[in-house]
């Protein structure tokens, strides 16, 4: 008896003691961890140029202006900015996204908003009110892994739809469908959508395609989480209307984010819906977290009334002009003819094709090892597991300086790879 | 066609066009609003004397300390405080923790602690690894409603065990679990619990009754989550071990919280458990929010290495200590006789027990109308939909000058309730 209570005490932590498979949720077997924040540790080594992390650019964070901003708030708002804060979120803030989302097309009032701990968490909560377990989620081939994420931790059954140059192939989406109906199989309830400058592939849903999009969601009655945080950061050409202007019912749930337009570092994302599911969402949020931080909505408040949000996004719109700008070139220069890349009209991601025998996760430690770069492999964006000859290049985090030099690498290195691991004959075919 | 496309979208936001029953996940159906933040909207008007919010003292905020350090931090760690941040919290503030946690008897390394969106956060995401439909968690007659609607949400099954003066009752505890085990019925895989200071009673779980609950959980096998957001505020006597520390296989999870210590507008808490449960709740919350708020984590640990968290610690104590007394003196001087009440050594709340035929809910609008005061009604802390005749009364934000006042208002208001309301011969018996 005694040497079983030491033994217990000394593997603490090293051999479980508790039969936890008897205690976890069901909801646990599915989870799990996030391979782009994998690939971040990997690759946020101060000696590696990263293209992994999809961080905006430290040097853009408007610094001397928000500080000078809290010193006012904490000088005349402390009691505020300290305490806690409706779970709607503060008032004058969901006013002022109520007015931007206004000017945008989307009529908004204050009610129709509520401000979250990043959008993640406007994803989180709609997927907690929505999805029962099993229930099929359309995906993108490839979507964001935290929209695919949240909803599997719900036990979600992921449902890929190929994308295209002009976004989500709306086309094949109908067949899903029509399919699914036809064969009397359950039809999704809700869509995920990055409609402009994609994480991970920075294309953009073409206008023709929005308005279909909704159409289908009416006549397939399922909802659209449209998911928007790289909106205002379009380098080039004109701005496309969101698909929650096409919405008719109620059905789109509009997401944005604070985090690539001001500073990520305070969590404020926001979602807009009519006011029956945001008060489902209120509910659901009293009990995630009783409220967002108000100290972060009171500073990018302040900021945003200040008119400095506006310009500050001018400034951005010009920092990530030229590291894009500068990536294509360096791509154009110096990867290998066999591969292919998108071109981003804003955001901060380009989405680089292998040919098919090429596996990007199983390059990576090589290109870290050997030539001190990183990427994200885009495999893991993938819900049908496809996608293994795909890279995610994010330019908005390095360095003007480093932008070439570490594209160069990249060259190089796949220059070697590609004339070193041999195609199987059927991949070979593949790839043709 | 036309008529009907018109008629849509005037009607949008009154009549629903969709059938949100079934968009909507099962879950919903039980996830109710706190009825907390109802008596909130009722009793913030400014001029109100009220003793619902459970809210730090504004007074209290250490404005001064806090800009400074937050001028320091926007100077030289900009980068860090507004960039995104690793999902487990910032490592410095997770070391911070480990000390200070070990300090107090349970020994901690930094990678037993998670950074959370305040200490709600910490409950969703165990309710969300943990609990499957239909389960049982046990919880104090009466509790905080944030712990009950977090597993409520992922449709748990709350179980009631009451609570005396000496806190939960182990006694009681035992009975249900062998009756259950006895029975075959399903045995709870968590219970819930507010040992010091609690919300809403005020009473503190007793030592002996500390050692034989963890002791219980081991013979049971069902996990603790142990919620202390009150326990640095004791204002006499001496502090009692955690639960934590009478823990020997990982089963108990300890929950603290800067929002009564420092201030709540940065939404920090954190969990204490074994790294199996750390990585879990990792993963979840990767999908639920991504990472906690980069600003407040930098700001609180600057002022806790600054050593102005334990200073402020002190000065908080008799700011409660000053105030707790006034009230309970002022209850003594004004509330009939009929009344009885907890006497609290530590934390925000006085819990009132009236005569059993008054319905503390029925008597609020009364109050907020003919007194300009308010609490909070007590049933809404029980599970078994019992104690209507309890108030929670939060000493913490009233100002020193109104408590007496607000005092006299309750007891001259009960004292007419007391004699208008006849009880009915059942209910007179059941006080007597």
């Amino acid at each position: 008896m005694f040497l079983s209570v030491c033994f217990s005490a000394q593997t603490r932590g090293f051999m479980d003691m508790i039969n936890w498979q008897r205690l976890l949720a069901q909801r646990t077997v599915g989870m799990r961890a996030s391979e782009i924040r994998d690939a971040f540790q990997l690759a946020e080594r101060p000696d590696i140029i990263s293209f992994a992390g999809g961080f905006p650019a430290p040097e853009s964070f408007p610094v001397t202006e928000l500080r000078q901003v809290m010193q006012r708030l904490m000088e005349s708002e402390a009691d505020v900015a300290l305490q806690y804060g409706p779970t709607e979120g503060i008032y004058e803030l969901r006013c002022l996204i109520a007015e931007r989302m206004s000017r945008e097309g989307i009529l908004t009032k204050p009610e129709h908003v509520i401000i979250t701990n990043g959008s993640q968490q406007a994803l989180d909560l709609l997927f907690k009110i929505l999805i029962n377990p099993g229930e099929p989620v359309v995906y993108e081939l490839p979507a964001y892994i935290g929209g695919i994420n949240a909803a599997v931790n719900y036990e979600a059954k992921p449902v890929g739809v190929r994308q295209d140059e002009q976004g989500l192939d709306v086309g094949a989406l109908e067949q899903y469908l029509a399919k699914q109906r036809e064969q009397g199989a359950p039809l999704p309830k809700v869509l995920y959508i990055v409609p402009n400058f994609h994480n991970p592939t920075g294309v953009t849903l073409s206008l023709s395609r929005r308005e279909r999009l909704v159409a289908l969601a009416r006549d397939y009655d399922f909802t659209i989480i449209e998911d928007n945080p790289y909106g205002d950061l379009r380098l080039e050409g004109t701005s496309l209307p969101h698909l929650k202007t096409f919405d008719t019912d109620g059905r789109v749930f509009y997401l944005g984010s604070f985090s690539k337009i001001c500073i990520p570092g305070v969590r404020l994302g926001w979602l807009v819906a009519d006011p029956v599911i945001i008060q489902k969402v209120c509910i659901a949020k009293q009990g995630s977290d009783l409220c967002t931080n108000s100290l972060g909505q009171k500073l990018v408040c302040e900021f945003a009334k200040s008119g400095l949000l506006d310009q500050h996004i001018g400034t951005l719109k010009s920092i990530y002009k030229r590291k894009r700008d500068l990536a294509l070139a360096a791509l154009t220069e110096y990867l290998p003819k066999e591969v292919r890349w998108t071109q981003p009209q804003g955001g901060f991601f380009i989405w680089i094709t292998l040919p098919a025998h090429l596996d990007a996760k199983q390059l990576l430690p090589g290109l870290v090892a050997k030539e001190k770069t990183a990427y994200v492999p885009g495999g893991a964006f993938f819900v049908d597991g496809s996608g293994k000859n795909t890279i995610r290049l994010a330019f908005s985090q390095v360095s003007e300086d480093d932008m070439a030099e570490g594209i160069k690498r990249l060259g190089r290195y796949l220059d070697r790879m590609l004339h070193s691991v041999r195609p199987t004959r059927a991949e070979a075919f593949r790839s043709a």
